[in-house]
This record gives structure tokens, C-alpha cells and sequence, in this order.
């Protein structure tokens, strides 16, 4: 299992694409497992121009149903057929996401080859909605012009690392090696207990990451998202158009910074930029000046974390 | 009004885009105008990437309803909404392309804020369905596996040349300049006639632009395309896959030159090709073989006739 979760930005814009930006689209990859958020057109250009695996694609999770943020769902589909899946797709997102594929598939007349599992998504409380040994996603809601959810992806406690000396020095068989990883104390042959923290190092760390986008600023999802090894939060606009990022219920680049602040997360990555710029430098500097470790989003590089 | 119509392409490749080759689109510009010519997935990226100015779109034509021609559609319909068009953005297609456009407009529960005109086009007989005083457009049935159209681009015969040092010697007023640069005759006030070849040079060539994508090989279509200045032909395949190009009613490049030859084109360009190939130079090989003067389509490019 690799030891660190692997962001892949897709698209870093928002509603209209430009020179800069494509549409809303990103891949975590996870455990081997890469999870597609947003699927915005043009997502699955990016992946074939980035060669990555569709056969390692099961779960795509839509955060709300703007066209920037599911235009390419269509075509992407319609390309894992052509390629010959077989396997169910796992998609995520408003319960309304289920008729805009099951329109696409009545317009075209035909289904895409495999089987899809639709799981809607509750607009109002946070859920969890994918959950296997490792891991678990948790969708919440953000604050968008219609219902827009965030999602955390978080895995689980991990394993603790077996000191391989000590195990050999206390006679510890290998059938015990699995419960000692999991925290049970040694009891020898003897009776004696050797206690797990002399057996063990710390696991490593469990590592979370969230996305929020689209949303309005909202305080109200810190107490979900803090401590976030990387936080992806939408910066749509600068400080100079808050007004409008208020009346569309977006974020300013301070604003993404400002929660990224109050949640004590590790990394900040700000996207889903609004084409009206043609330079994203302003956009980075303003959310640097609140939070430190930001970075902008660039399309088709990785953050590994 | 510029001398030259201007082809470029979008989108070369076939159903599933590459890292060589976006799904099918491409702009003509004649006089001013740019008419789209399929709608892939992609195409208002590719649009903005080359900042092709979206006020000048006001035809869009679509060859037929397979998700690679069209999925690009809704995204461009709305960024033209939310770039403030106001004006009627025409739209030809088979009559069920507008129950797509419908669908889309259902599904994010309002229209793009411009009017759209469709117009259904004949599936089954050639068809004018744009004129204007210098140009007009026929569309004509391929040979696919649903209804699909090919497009004819044509310029009306142009004003002839008037030759000013005869019109002086003539004594010709101004105010008949547009009869003799129409073909007519100059009668003096004396009665006396001035033939209008002594007073005229030719008038510049008409151009005529083809488009032929999705088509199995056709001969039927020679008569219509003949001498066309510029023929684009799908070339999905090569001749290995002749029977599989068969199959799916695409052509090979062979056949696609071998259309262009029998048409006696003078310039013939190819796309709409695989995923499959990982490079394209073989395609216009076999092309070349055949008809010379063939060019591979390359994306982002303009093709001037």
C-alpha cells in the first residue's frame, strides 16, 4: 500500500473554461484506488492525455449538479464501454444526478456495457457514503446556490509497525504478528505479558484529505475538515469581488485561506478559478498572506501527501 | 471579405479521445462568419484555448447524434449563455438533436438566456439549409450506422472584376459599376454597346468545402462533392482493418483518398481517426499513395483554401 495519497487536478476552473483552467475534475489516488471528484468536460481528455488507469477507476463522486461539474460524465462513461468495462462504477452525488444518466442513456438508446450503483448523496447532514478496511468517505454539506457537498476522504487507523528485534527476543510466533500490529499485548507460553509498546513502533499516520467546491464561506464545516493533511477549497474570486463571490456563493482566495486557518490543516490547494482572470499569481498571494502553506492548483500535475 | 476560407480543426480523432486526437469538431470561417461543424466532447476548450471569437458563431451543424459529435454541445451552449449572447444561434441536425438540446435545458432547469433556431435536417436527400447572398450550405446523406450527414460549404459565383481604366475610356457612371461587375452589358448614352468582357476580368473562384464524417466508403456522394477545393474525409482506419471499418460503416484512408479522387478534389484532408493508432503518419501514407495532395488533420490548426 503506498504510504502517501496522490491528488491529480484535472481541471482548476470554473463555470466557463479558458486558456488557464478547464472545468471542475480531480483524482485522488488512494490505496491504489483512484477516486474521481467532479467530472467537469473535457475530464476525460485530461485522463487519457495523462495516461492514467480507468481500470483503476470505481468511485467518482459529484459534488453538485452545475454543468461545470458534470459535463463530462456523459462522455466518460460512454468511453470506459467503449473500452470494454465490465465491473460496476460506483457514482456518488444528488439524488438528481441518477435521471441526468439515465437521460443520456434514453437519448442515445443504449446503456454503457456495465453496470452503474447509484448512491444519492443527503444534501443536508454529513454521511458516510464509502467505507472499506482502509478507508471511508464522508460527504457534508457546503453552502453553494443549490446543494453542493463536500467530501473527506480519510483512512483508518493504520497498523502498528512490529519491532522484528523484540518479537525474536520474546519468542513472539509469526501467528501473532497480525493481533500485535493491532494493539494486543504478547502472552507467552509462560504466562507472561509483554506489552504491546514494547513490542511496537507507532503506526503511520492516517492521512485525510477534503474538498470543498463549490461553497460560500462556512465556518460550519471546520469542526468536519480540521487538521486535513490537504484541504482543496474553491477560490473562485478575489477579495475585490467578494460581493459577487456572495452573490453566487462562492469563495475569495481569502476567504479558502481563512478556513483552511481555522481548521489547522496541513496544506491548502485553491482552484476552481473564475475566467475572468488571466493571471492566478494575485489569487495565491492573497490566500499565502492568510495561510501559509497554500498552493494553486495546476492541471495535470500530482500532490502527493 | 477575406479571399480565403479558413478550416480549423478542433478535434481529429474518432469515440474515444487520445493523446493524439480530441473528438471530432472543427470551424470554418467564410467571410466573417464561423460555422461550427460537430461538437465533441472538448470543443469549447479548444474554442477558448485558441480565443476563436464566440461572437462570430451563429450556425452550428452537426453530421449526427453519436456522443462524440455533440457532447460537446451543452457545455458551449451555456458558456455562450453565460458570456452574455443575446442573438439566435442556429442549429442543424437530425430532428432528434433538438429533443437533446430540451433535455439539457429540462435537466438544469433553465435555458441558455438566447434563442436557438433548430433546423432539422433531411436524413435522406441533399438539402440546401443556409443561404445568404454569398454563400450557402447542402447537406447530403452518408452511409453510416444511424442517419449521418455531410455538409457542403459553398460560395456563390462573386461580382466580376471591373476594369476601372476601361470604365474611364468608356465614360461608364459609377452608378453602373454594380450591373457590369454582375455581367451586364454597358449601353452608352449614343446607344452604343459595350460589351461586358471589354470591360471586365474574371471574377475570383468560387470555393467549395466538403465535410464527410461519420461515412462508410461512398461513391454516391462524388457527384455532389466534385472539384470541391477542400474535401475533409473520415479515415478511421487503415486498410488492415478494412473489414472492421466495414463493420462499423467508417472508412479506411485509402477509401477516403480514393473518394477524393474520384471527386477530383484539389485538396483532401483526413481525421476521425482511432484511439487505436499511436501514430498517425501511417494513415496519411496510405492516403498519399492514392491521392496526393492529402494532409493529416492536425488539431489546433487552420487549413486556408
Amino acid at each position: 500500500m503506498p504510504d502517501k495519497l496522490k491528488l491529480t487536478i484535472l481541471g482548476r476552473g470554473s463555470a466557463i473554461p479558458s486558456k488557464l483552467a478547464n472545468q471542475s475534475s480531480q483524482i485522488l489516488g488512494i490505496h491504489s484506488k483512484y477516486m474521481l471528484i467532479d467530472c467537469g468536460e473535457g475530464t476525460q481528455n485530461v485522463i487519457r492525455q495523462l495516461d492514467l488507469s480507468l481500470a483503476r477507476l470505481n468511485h467518482i463522486f459529484i459534488s453538485h449538479l452545475h454543468g461545470d461539474h458534470i459535463l463530462g460524465l456523459p462522455g466518460l462513461l460512454s468511453t470506459l464501454g467503449m473500452l470494454g468495462r465490465k465491473g460496476t462504477l460506483n457514482i456518488y452525488g444528488h439524488a438528481n444526478l441518477e435521471k441526468y444518466i439515465e437521460q443520456q442513456i434514453s437519448f442515445f438508446g443504449e446503456d454503457f456495457g456495465f453496470p452503474i450503483a447509484f448512491h444519492a448523496i443527503d444534501p443536508f447532514h454529513p454521511a458516510v457514503i464509502y467505507e472499506d478496511k482502509a478507508m471511508k468517505v464522508t460527504s457534508f454539506p457546503l453552502k453553494h446556490s443549490i446543494p453542493s457537498n463536500g467530501f473527506i476522504f480519510e483512512e483508518k487507523p493504520k497498523p502498528l509497525h512490529l519491532c522484528k528485534e523484540k518479537a525474536d527476543k520474546y519468542g513472539v510466533p509469526i501467528s501473532q504478528y497480525l493481533n500485535i500490529k493491532n494493539g494486543m499485548d504478547y502472552v507467552d507460553e509462560d504466562g507472561r505479558v509483554i506489552p504491546n509498546a514494547e513490542l511496537t513502533l507507532p503506526a503511520d499516520p492516517s492521512k485525510k484529505y477534503v474538498y470543498c467546491s463549490d461553497t460560500a464561506y462556512n465556518e460550519k464545516m471546520i469542526p468536519l475538515i480540521e487538521h486535513a493533511d490537504c484541504l482543496f477549497h474553491e477560490a473562485t474570486f478575489l477579495s475585490q469581488q467578494k460581493l459577487r463571490a456572495k452573490e453566487t456563493q462562492h469563495s475569495t482566495a481569502a476567504q479558502a485561506a481563512e478556513i483552511a486557518r481555522k481548521a489547522k490543516v496541513k496544506q491548502l490547494i485553491i482552484g476552481h478559478i473564475s475566467a475572468r482572470y488571466t493571471d492566478f499569481e494575485p489569487l495565491l498571494e492573497e490566500a499565502k498572506a492568510i495561510f501559509e502553506n497554500t498552493i494553486l492548483a495546476e492541471e495535470k500535475k500530482s500532490y502527493w501527501f
